[in-house]
């Protein structure tokens, strides 16, 4: 598994909503080189999207649309059985009321991200992976897809030629098989920041982690994500990206 | 004052939200020139738009981004007083996202037009006016807005160079000055079907209008707006558009 | 399985939302014992939910609380993974919200139903059927509530001490072993009326349904549901109506 | 004006939403006397509530409704121009709604106290202020409501024969007519701590209190509102109660 000398970092930002907030977006901002914005359906109001794309503009940070089931109450993390044809609607939809906040901003919509639950579902649920992958796809053949190898989702839109872009996240624990470990086991969130530097390193530089068996299994990935949202988010990301850079790794976004 | 010989007719459709419905959209789309589609504030969730993009890009009717306060439980028809700056943010939201869809369905969103309670609102109140024309033109300078002439918003929209559109209601009473009876007085909308055929071939023919004191205006317009949402709305769209073709007047997309 | 003298006859009612209206609900209000009033998750605004309870109690049709996954958008017709906690909370807070609207009304809420997607989730999903019984049970152990013999929700219901009331539906066909037959088949939802009021006769009288195979099965109910929002829905309910009462039913609420 | 040897405190609490959260609640509930809970119109998901409410029956807090315009991404902070009867639909939604989560945390709700942009509008609006007082009196005639000594809200809840109590706002500047300085301008909210304190021991102690001409002007209340979502907020309402304890003054409810 070849290391990559460069590598993106991405998170998820703009997910405050009305006087809401949630993260230190401004301080992620410095530090990821791709931004997954919320589109409304789970997190931010216009005005904050508006604010969050001028700011990810302003950095040269990338702006990807963070797409989503409609759910404001449960954040998007809870499954929703929408049927595909209202799910491919509402994807279009997302997309596109992103892209013409990011183009007022003088910046662009470059990639899909889904988000919660959604981004769950699709990694086996044929259907609903189908339903996004189809409403990228319609509305441009160019947009890439952020998102876990080997998913359902992937198939579906490399089905459709899409391209699509395998990340890792910073912070989660793997199986030997290379699937996350459930957050509903104690192990599967790290928080040593130390730990979580080393691990996101190996992976850039080794393209391997360690599974929570102790087993060194191979992960290719062109991202990473870091989560924006906790207490401790800033200070991961930070760690990180130094540890990165003094590694000799180039945090850019993915071609 | 010069008669127009082609018109262009519109109607407020798309505005259904999941199960519910408003409206005969399939036969107005039959009938008019230009569809004012809704974009998910005041009505419209996301399979709704999709649907009623496909519908209107078959027939080759032209697609305007009908954009709202928030307001679902209102359906737009209760101003909110939204700074400047929120306001700005969720027009160009809804234009964005019926952009996408629109797009999707092989079409464009061509024009824009204020709904309810905002249209009646920046008809006087300069700063949300100024918030909606700035939005529409930092999406592009090159989308007409549909509205009253006379208005603060078309003066904002001109002083950014946008071009304004104006057009004249159907089935609704002015005052000697050239503004509408308000909905509160009895003699504000009009009803019979012979009466508002007659009346809009008066103005789309002769410039003019009789004004609810008897008077003779003159009233220049570009568009005709028939209401889509009223149990006769199909026969009177129906009836305006016989008598216009009869007049030897021609339908079509303002230029 | 013996025959029921007197019985009751249930349908959603209140299912609007702002201007969308849902079915005849003045025509409905008529013909049944028992208004499921829907609580403003799937649908409801205040105003129509007060509309409606005041019409029930001028009937002086019992009132009983529609409850729904909070999701407007699907008209709470797709499951959602509501944690337990939160479910228990939304299910208090609408059961709640339409006691003060019955109780303004002159009436008040006599019975618990859950609608749509999660009164077909809680047959079987052992955590979400606890959530509304427990929800239940915390606003009053004096609630009955609505739903299907044999169900989980019941069970749990029961456990609680709550009383259950079983119905059956009308215009549904109905498989060997008691369940629906799901909506995905052809052969699902029932449309003759006269056929509809023959077996709503039969299983009133004497207790026992024709299951799609041709065979009797006994099914004993207290409450047969009359949906509202169908375009024959008032005739098919009126027919049922005339039918039972022609067979010597007395139409009552359940005790 | 007699000073008062007992004084409420009360604080806006529950207003997060979903995963947002507002202000330190069990800090606020901590110190105040009276808590203001959201009622899932401009803050609180019905989870959120229910936990407010839970911890503050735990505190023998008391617990009032906060009933609000219908808008969460406008936090209730915008006006609406709602017709009375849908007001009062809505009002009497959210306090049958709070009503239910209170009674199962062992509580009731015990006032009403208006939100926000509402709150403002129905110190003059005159039909928003009848709406909302002919909602809490049809809930029940014994329920007090808490606002501005002479708005128009008062004057309709009293011709009702409701209990009005006038209340403070500790960190806001008063004039000399005793009317609030609008936010707007720079003086309007108070950020000492100090001066916070004495203000309203002079108000409680001595029935008066510094206008921002420097003239004393008489103020008679039964409660004091510290705010609770500012970042100072819970010193602020700490060093408030220490004040008044320390002059001898015995924090409680209103009677």
């Amino acid at each position: 598994m070849p290391a990559a000398s460069t590598i993106d970092l991405n998170a998820d930002l703009g997910e405050g909503f009305g006087v809401w907030r949630l993260g230190d977006d401004d301080a992620m901002l410095d530090l990821v080189t791709s931004a997954n914005i919320a589109c409304g359906f789970h997190a931010g109001d216009a005005a904050t999207l508006a604010r969050t794309c001028r700011a990810a503009a302003e950095r040269r940070v990338r702006i990807g649309a963070q797409v989503s089931y409609r759910d404001l109450a449960g954040f998007g993390r809870r499954f929703i059985d929408v049927p595909a044809d209202e799910l491919t609607a509402d994807v279009i939809y997302q997309i596109g009321a992103l892209q013409a906040l990011a183009g007022v901003a003088g910046s662009t919509v470059s990639y899909i991200k889904p988000h919660g639950a959604l981004y769950n579902s699709i990694v086996s649920h044929r259907e609903q992976a189908r339903a996004v992958a189809e409403a990228v796809h319609a509305v441009s053949p160019e947009l890439p897809v952020l998102g876990t190898a080997g998913s359902v989702f992937f198939a579906e839109a490399q089905r459709l030629g899409l391209r699509t872009v395998p990340e890792a996240f910073a912070d989660r624990a793997y199986r030997p098989d290379g699937t996350l470990v459930s957050r509903r086991e104690p192990s599967a969130v790290l928080s040593d920041v130390a730990e979580i530097s080393e691990r996101v390193a190996s992976l850039v530089e080794h393209g391997q982690i360690t599974a929570v068996d102790g087993s060194t299994i191979p992960i290719a990935v062109e991202s990473i994500c870091v989560h924006g949202d906790s207490p401790g988010a800033v200070r991961i990301a930070n760690a990180v990206r130094e540890r990165l850079t003094a590694g000799g790794v180039r945090l850019a976004p993915f071609s």
